[in-house]
């Protein structure tokens, strides 16, 4: 058996911690599934005397990332430090240019600065490998670049952040409020004080970014990506989504259209009777559209140490076991400018709600504006909303508002915000009217 | 780049000709992206002259699939004939004892032959890669194999049989009898004229067999799986599984318990909220219970040329890039005995339902039975069926037989077995008992 393959282990976080973990319990194990064992040569985090619950007494140990990065007795350098920048961004880029392998579990590093890295990997002959960084224990990352290979994927989406799915889902099972739910997630964990990176779905667009690269081969950039979060979904939205056939989910969702890529992150309205939307809590799916394969979901934990420190491990056995594949499942130089196709174009469904003045005419009016914007209902909600459930605006019969909720047929973007615009404008509602889109699946 | 990698493709059927066919659309695109080329070299089929929609003058032909599998021009000999033994078998292993790696979609020769087959793939340093043999373009195997090889697994299930699963759906959502069904699927070529393969389970259980061997590291035998088919579900049961909050699907479950591995096919009582539960039609799904990575789902296509074709081309793919990984992710001599559980010691809840005879304690002698067996009741459905479904027996008021529906709590296959025993022994039944098992999800 070929010399174990030695690792530098750079942060020991929770992820970090669940990788020391899973190597202590399964490391004779994977020597003999592997083909080749592998063995911590040294590690480095922030505090070398903090109080761990795995011992790290008999790895070497190095303040400086970087330093572990560029050390001759290291074959992988496993970065799992976080940041975009800083000293995780350094230490990865200092591992590929001595010539080693990188595992990181670092969405956002690879959101940003992923194209160059890879660059880096592929002149340098080694992996870049990143299964933790999108979906957690789900292996998105090896479905595409080696089992979907063949095939031509025309779109890929998922739920991809846990924190959105366990708050949506929370809401929907026990009729509560956002506000609510969220302090109740803060207080177990599942959200962060300051939630705005998760609940504004920016953790998602760089996810999707990623997938984005590797399912159409092109240099997706962040920054293209129509990013919505979930702070505007009510109660009454999945109340009035639940009557109507649907669920609502926080999509990452990429559309090779026929005007260019679309790269969007919004709350989504999805039929109740498929799989995704029994995606519930903090799991996570991804799906790909394919012209071979078909329609591919794979479904699991998003997040935690343990489905995290699995996913490392795979892609650190795929080096022990000498596949060293190009980041993105092709040479970087190759991948293909992006083309966006602009978020006005975008078509399909829409679920509108709106609060509209009980009052003659108003809802004509209305009716009007989505018919000249050529957009046709599929059905209309106007009724008293369920008393059991609270946070509805209940009908007072005294010409004060009622929410009037309707899902259209497939229409554009331009056409909804045109006739959301002039219904605003026109006073027949007394709050900015909300939409949410409707995707197929 | 390196010399392309080259192909003798034996048998041209459905599958075979998808593969042509991808080859065909992507092979400029697959030698970019894994780094090397590939070729077709020879082809075999039954018949040289009959008409197809894939032109193959320009590979060279062989009669004989065995003299292709040992033929000096092939890197991989790609086996699409099918059948356990015959020529599958006997050029599959030509080809490995010529050192040729293999990939094949034959899920009867691995289920039979799959441990002696990688055991001489072991001996000649090749490949057996077999994607495409379980849930056509579902990547299992890869995701046992690679993506969860460090994690323990406790389970792995999953609908496996397009035609049992279509046939359920459609049962279900339109409120059909079996039979008519089957008519109309084998009509519309989801179910072969003989249908006894796929109904009876057997075909689950070939792929189950794989399943268990990959996922629990095991010398897993068909021979020792439970198997039941689905020709004992009534429209009855499926509208009472409704009502009481269950789909019932077909499926092949394996399971580490304290007494060893339970390996079994049956139709089984799934929860409504769950993805497992809106896997409809011909689409599968498989399942993975791990430490580490959590509980993983894969749901696609599971059969079909394209989606095989796609599995066949992953396989082919890793071959082309250097990746030959042990038949079942570890060295096969170093596979365990396999300890079988006994199907009585099974644990569940159960479905029960009873033809009872509408007369005084009838029912209470019942559930005196169920008692004795320390049999607990969750739910008891006794009514008169929807009017709106045909098929169902309907109350009559006079004595005659009342269909009456049990789900219990947890329990053992033993006792479920002698209860039901003795309560068709006893008489206050007008036909066998019938019972479904729950698997929790």
């Amino acid at each position: 058996m070929a010399d174990p393959l030695k690792l530098g282990i750079a942060g020991l976080g929770t992820v970090g911690a669940g990788v020391l973990d899973l190597l202590a319990q399964r490391g004779g194990a994977l020597a003999s599934n592997a083909g080749r064992g592998v063995a911590i040569s040294g590690v480095s985090a922030r505090d070398k005397n903090k109080k761990r619950a795995v011992d790290i007494s008999s790895f070497q140990w190095f303040d400086d990332p970087v330093a572990l990065a560029r050390c001759d007795d290291i074959d992988v350098f496993v970065e799992l430090i976080g940041g975009e920048e800083g000293a995780a961004k350094a230490s990865v880029e200092a591992a590929l240019k001595a010539g080693k392998h990188v595992v990181t579990a670092n969405k956002a590093l690879l959101a940003y600065h992923g194209l160059a890295l890879a660059r880096l990997a592929d002149e340098n002959g080694v992996a870049l490998n990143f299964e933790a960084a999108v979906a957690g224990g789900i292996p998105a990352i090896k479905t595409i670049r080696e089992s979907l290979l063949a095939n031509n994927i025309s779109r890929v989406y998922g739920i991809l952040n846990g924190t959105c799915n366990y708050i949506l889902t929370r809401m929907q099972k026990q009729g509560r409020n956002f506000d609510e739910v969220l302090r109740e997630a803060q207080d177990a964990g599942y959200a962060e004080a300051d939630p705005s990176f998760d609940i504004d779905g920016h953790d998602t667009a760089h996810k999707l970014t990623l997938l984005t690269t590797l399912a159409f081969g092109v240099e997706a950039s962040i920054d293209t990506i129509y990013v919505e979060g979930i702070r505007s979904i009510s109660l009454a939205d999945i109340v009035a989504a639940d009557e109507l056939g649907y669920r609502i989910k926080l999509l990452g969702i990429a559309l090779k259209t026929g005007s260019g890529i679309e790269q969007r992150v919004h709350p989504t309205m999805v039929p109740k009777n498929t799989a995704i939307a029994e995606v519930d809590g903090v799991m996570n799916c991804v799906a790909f559209d394919s012209d071979f394969a078909g329609d591919v979901m794979l479904i699991g934990p998003g997040a935690g140490a343990r489905p995290t420190a699995s996913s490392v491990l795979s892609d650190i056995l795929d080096i022990a076991r000498g596949t060293i594949m190009p980041p993105f499942g092709r040479a970087t130089n190759s991948l293909k400018a992006y083309e966006r196709a602009r978020m006005h174009a975008h078509e399909g469904g829409y679920y509108i709600a709106l609060s509209v003045f009980d009052r003659p005419g108003a809802f004509a009016a209305i009716a009007g504006r989505m018919a000249e914007q050529d957009i046709s209902l599929e059905s209309i909600v106007q009724h008293r909303p369920r008393a059991a459930l609270p946070g509805l605006d209940a009908r007072t019969d005294d010409g004060s508002p009622l929410p009037v909720v309707m899902i259209t047929h497939e229409t554009t973007e331009a056409a909804i915000r045109a006739a959301l615009r002039i219904i605003e404008k026109e006073g027949n509602v007394n709050e900015p009217p909300r939409m949410i889109r409707i995707e197929k699946m």
